[in-house]
């Protein structure tokens, strides 16, 4: 029995989300068809983001344990022959059997994309938010500073969170102008549920002139999820890379398993 | 009864191509149907390009004439709450009734993206061709200047070319790399029919080692199709923008049509 960690890109386009569920198809799911049938076992995989239906990933990493003697590092070539073409395995490693792609996690990097053009896009429709109001770009970078550091961002989760402790570190927070893309990099420790999206939202009515820049700094004042801006599409999300301290991949039980801070990461 | 230009962006994904056809849906004839609800009255669009199945706009232009009172400018407003969200229209202005969209167009840039990466991306499938093995980016970047100026393109058409004249003139030939995709850029006064993808599956051939870099080169001198390399993928091509030169607006009627060169344009 080993446990193998993989790398995957998906468009999020055409699935219910990551997580196997009953009102769509699930990402895990297809990926777990594929593994049953290259493996010949049941297989599940557990992944370290749980991302909504419509969001993509560039980087997700899940792992699983497997019997069988495929070498480890060549999942890619095994899965990607029996996946569609909206999920990739780009990357397989072996990892010890008390790794955990999830709780092991020592941060996540994602990137929320808005398409700020009068008449929308037919070429990014399914990978950005439209905005066809001229944003304030300089408005909505003035704000972003607040959000680095560790804060209580109790104000920045959807209804059904239900993490232990809703304390957060960023520790990159970026808005650039790429054409008529305005592209936002995040990067922090964990994040709570739709707690980017929420982010992005709020950024869109700063740079809309609806909210003051100090938004943010506000909503860790109150926590009061009214302080912010409403949940942005989950089109316009993108997981872009999950970090793993290299001491993960060789003795991750002298770890602390971030369990209380992972329990419900968007 | 006015002529109205319109500037159009359309994921090629789920078309035929740009032409009314019988084996699948054209843009043409989606936009032809939005424009008859819109107007009242039969419409017959004509484009400045030719696109293949599967190839993406991001500036086609398209004319068409009418006798209904909507303002010339309002046509993104009025069509794009009737076309489905893969076809956008960005712009619209009238145009004197001599004014052709394909005839009179000065030029066309095209963009060509190549996901040179070894397991393929799940989210740049639709919009470029994927090459798994490492591409020499030097040795094809060496190759395009030799593209540049007028020359007899003859050997860059597919066989189902019927253009007059195979002389064109290319003014930019461009090779960059983005992360990991390669993407190309060409302008010229007009194209062979797949003229942009027989370049750029040339260039992969070049960029694999399989072919040399002065491979266009010889392509001129010997008009033999063979000299050069097999058509690249739709999906990687996009139809960027088109030239008009800006006399065509106010008396179009003083410009020659480019009726011979502009036959089979891609």
């Amino acid at each position: 029995m080993k446990r193998v960690l993989l790398t995957l890109e998906y468009d999020g386009t055409g699935y219910a989300g990551w997580q196997r569920q009953l009102n769509g198809l699930g990402v895990q799911e297809v990926l777990e068809n594929a593994l049953r049938d290259a493996c010949g076992e049941p297989i599940t995989v557990t992944g370290a983001s749980r991302t909504d239906g419509g969001v993509h990933a560039r980087g997700q990493c899940a792992h699983f344990d497997t019997a069988s003697r495929i070498p480890p590092d060549r999942f890619p070539f095994v899965l990607n022959t029996r996946l569609p073409g909206d999920i990739r395995v780009t990357e397989s490693r072996e990892v010890p059997p008390a790794f955990h792609a999830r709780f092991l996690s020592a941060g996540k990097r994602y990137t929320y994309r808005i398409e700020n053009a009068r008449h929308g896009s037919a070429l990014t429709r399914l990978y950005a938010a439209h905005v066809p109001v001229p944003l304030d770009l300089i408005a909505m970078q003035a704000s972003l500073p607040s959000l680095l550091g560790t804060h209580d961002f109790a104000a920045f989760q959807a209804s059904g969170g239900t993490a232990r402790t809703t304390v957060r570190t960023l520790r990159l927070a970026e808005l650039r102008r790429e054409g008529s893309l305005l592209v936002l990099t995040v990067e922090g420790n964990a994040f709570l549920y739709n707690m980017v999206r929420i982010i992005a939202g709020t950024l869109m009515e700063i740079g809309l002139g609806k909210r003051a820049p100090d938004a943010f700094t506000r909503a860790f004042a109150t926590k009061d999820r009214l302080a912010l801006g409403l949940t942005a599409p989950p089109q316009g999300l993108e997981l872009t890379r999950v970090y793993y301290d290299p001491e993960a991949f060789v003795h991750p039980e002298k770890l602390r398993w971030h369990r209380e801070e992972k329990e419900d990461a968007t």
